[in-house]
């Protein structure tokens, strides 16, 4: 998968999805957030924020969703999700039992990305 | 569901569960995280993080697992387990299908809480 966005640190992926989905890495392998130092931690929390707002500001979502599990390779990554009430699994987890079959109509990614890179770019 | 541990931005809940699974809820309602004061957004990622690690010392886990959802209540709270290949879910999240039924043995929670609690009245 094509990196939307890295830097020395981290890199942005899409997860290909019916909603708005990107994943956040560290470029280095690191087990668990704790063993992250700190200053990269923080550029991940601070990415995560501007995805968020970017997000609601772009997709006005019925709520965002924020995870970190690596079970099955355990290299730190943060998963950030824009949820609607009309999804395939709201309102559980995009982990959880699938709630009916969704039709979304949301603009498109490609467009969004554009957006945020251009924002953590000035930033 | 008792505190483990409360001031005025936050608090801390057990969530009842076979693996050591703690809550972080701000005081006050807020839907979003974006919407938290700076401040109290990163006095929660300390937390988890120091959650983490200790998670990590007193367990042993085979990876720590972290998520913000709020889907059902719309109230941002964070969620951080500590994770083992032998628990009813692993390599899955929590919310997802269930993969076996297991018997863990682990230390008591209310221990672990307790030096979480000393832990965190030092810092």
């Amino acid at each position: 998968m094509a990196a939307v966005y890295e830097n020395e640190n981290i890199r942005i992926e899409i997860e290909e999805s019916e909603i708005p989905w990107l994943k956040i890495f560290t470029q280095h392998t690191y087990k668990e957030m704790s063993e992250v130092p700190r200053e990269i931690r923080m550029e991940i929390y601070d990415l995560l924020d501007t995805i968020e707002r970017e997000m609601i500001d772009h997709y006005a979502p019925d709520k965002i969703n924020i995870a970190s599990f690596g079970n099955y390779v355990p290299h730190v990554h943060w998963h950030i999700m824009a949820r609607f009430k009309e999804d395939s699994y709201f309102p559980e987890p995009m982990w959880g039992t699938k709630q009916r079959e969704a039709s979304l109509l949301l603009p498109d990614i490609g467009e969004f990305c554009e957006r945020l890179v251009s924002r953590l770019k000035e930033a």
